[in-house]
């Protein structure tokens, strides 16, 4: 059987209808109450279309936000989709299979790759995705379903934090970085990308009653260096007594990773080395980023942002780059599967109604406890 | 009277003995406490020594704080004055004039010339001052005793806080800079050093009875583009009906300079475009520098701190370049004089007992209002 006989007949395998998750408005207090499911009509698929069809994609915070209407990033709404009200398909993020390539030209591509989508905004809470240009996904062929879902988000983050801003390496052995929230996605990855290039962390985390085992977690699993709690992390005697123990005699910490924000902020960034970097990525303590200005002034701290989004429109060919480098650490087995940070939500797509698979959708968004990761079963 | 016989005929100007303020510990609650008067000999002169008489030195907080011992850059402490202890001469900053010139070798300095300590921690709370190498002073001519007198620590700050971190000039005169405590000596300052570039300030000042007064000077007297009050600052819809309307249609805000702290940094944080820079060098209010997470992820605001001290240690020809240049801006009119931001304090040199010195000096430190310039009358 030839390869285009293959793509031929898999060209039947075009959908007729897509159903996806869309919203014309939102909704800061209830954005569920803005989705609604849609069976849409195929238009201008032809011979030199791909079709991808979805395996799994994640609710993540921002896709949430973006429905209440307090991102500042937003797909434009449009009539495409044959609404009344322009609209357009919720998500962010997923990963697809590709079911069709171009049939007359050379493609990248090949039938059965695993792609994420390249940029925000594209709308992936929906069961297939028609594409006019291969160059608007990355492929992440060799991730498994956990990890090829978040490492559009988490995965790139993780790596730029690691890897954009600092030139590491310099006293190789004594490098560290500090960050909070250590048990999120994102800082585990963290944990595992430093480490392959040889720089070490501590990792803070919430005070709890099962502190040791989750410390254990950490420094075994994941291989952070050192796991501290909150209440060490502010403790200004545990600074000058614990901390330097810690590090070591050469050590210094080059580069403070935030995401919590308020006491456990400018906590992280005392410990910082004269001149060291603190970047903000998250705000989960709803509290504001907190220096006192002798940091500033007199230990030349700089405190910046980081948003992936804003990182990956200006340099798409970045993130290539990046999920390209993060494939190859996950397939030499230095970054772990994200299945455990996840909680599946499986949609049965040939037999759950809409409703079911809207419902699903909004008790994914409303529910807390880990990342919902909606699995779509073909079968 | 050839310059040769000038030169040796001023030899005999040579002091017998220096008079300085001297301290070998430290007080955080009462600094005066740790301060005496030293009458010591001066070791070590010879034909080419170069002999300052001081003419003005300024009591600066930084002088305070050293004396306090918290301030993080400190002189060290020597034996070399004839101490029991080791001790070291208070001050950083002053305006001397030449008094003698090396006699066998060619100098850049001439008799009559005004210099100021390139560096800090020389200690300049003295009478005269012994150089060995003339690459230790910066020249000063055609600035008047008031302006030079605090040019090295206020007058590099406004400069280096204009010019060293931000491309200016890419939108001609739609480029703002917002600063608080809009009334010190800096901020006039960098609103002159920035009109002269072509950069539009908005200052903001506190809240009080005479705020249109205040206003009109900053405006009309030192070119202040825009004066606000920190009420202003502070109010959110401020931000969206009237600061447009100050700003223009192509006007945005590059850099923030805050010397403040607390609420008033996030509120001129808050005006910044996307990708802005606030510096800090200072914290009046002793609250600490406060940014909202979403500032610097969405809006991608950086905050960092700014050290004269730090920088001059770093780059000496840069503070060497600046005050030439400043020089330049006040010959053109562009700067006026600094008389106004000071309060005299006079001491008679021939005349005054060592306790005299010291009690105005000690008045200088606790007394408020003014920065105090300790002016020396040598006849």
């Amino acid at each position: 059987m030839s390869l285009n006989f293959l793509k031929r007949s898999m060209s039947t395998n075009i959908p007729k209808k897509i159903k996806s998750i869309i919203y014309s408005s939102h909704n800061v207090d209830d954005c569920t109450s803005v989705l609604s499911v849609l069976n849409h009509s195929v238009k201008n698929v032809n011979e030199n279309s791909i079709v991808l069809r979805t395996l799994a994609f994640p609710i993540n915070p921002s896709d949430i936000n973006q429905l209440q209407g307090v991102y500042p990033s937003l797909p434009e709404k449009t009539l495409d989709l044959g609404t009344k009200e322009p609209s357009a398909i919720a998500g962010n993020e997923a990963v697809f299979e590709v079911i069709k390539v171009p049939e007359k030209k050379e493609s990248k591509l090949s039938i059965g790759d695993w792609v994420i989508p390249l940029h925000s905004n594209q709308g992936t809470w929906t069961n297939f995705k028609i594409l006019e240009n291969e160059n608007n996904v990355i492929k992440v062929n060799g991730l498994d379903l956990y990890t090829a879902s978040t490492v559009s988000v988490n995965g790139v983050t993780a790596y730029q934090l690691v890897n954009k801003y600092i030139n590491w390496g310099e006293r190789a052995g004594n490098e560290w970085i500090i960050q909070n929230a250590g048990t999120s996605n994102v800082s585990k990855l963290v944990t595992q990308i430093a480490k392959a290039k040889g720089i070490k962390t501590l990792s803070v985390i919430r005070d709890r009653d099962n502190f040791q085992e989750v410390a254990n977690d950490l420094e075994v699993k994941y291989g952070a260096t050192k796991v501290i709690s909150e209440s060490q992390n502010s403790d200004k005697t545990f600074n000058k007594s614990e901390l330097p123990k810690i590090l070591g005699d050469e050590g210094t910490i080059k580069l403070a990773l935030n995401s919590v924000g308020g006491k456990s902020s400018s906590s992280i960034a005392r410990k910082l080395e004269k001149g060291g970097l603190m970047l903000t990525y998250g705000g989960m303590s709803k509290q504001p980023v907190t220096l006192p200005t002798s940091l500033h002034i007199f230990k030349g701290i700089t405190s910046a942002g980081f948003w992936v989004t804003e990182n990956n429109k200006k340099d798409p060919d970045e993130k290539r780059a990046n999920v390209a480098e993060f494939i190859k650490l996950y397939e030499t087995n230095k970054i772990i599967s994200s299945e455990n940070e996840l909680e599946i939500v499986n949609w049965n797509v040939n037999e759950d109604s809409d409703e079911e698979f809207l419902n699903l959708v909004k008790k994914g968004i409303t529910s807390s406890g880990k990342k919902k990761l909606v699995v779509l079963k073909w079968h």
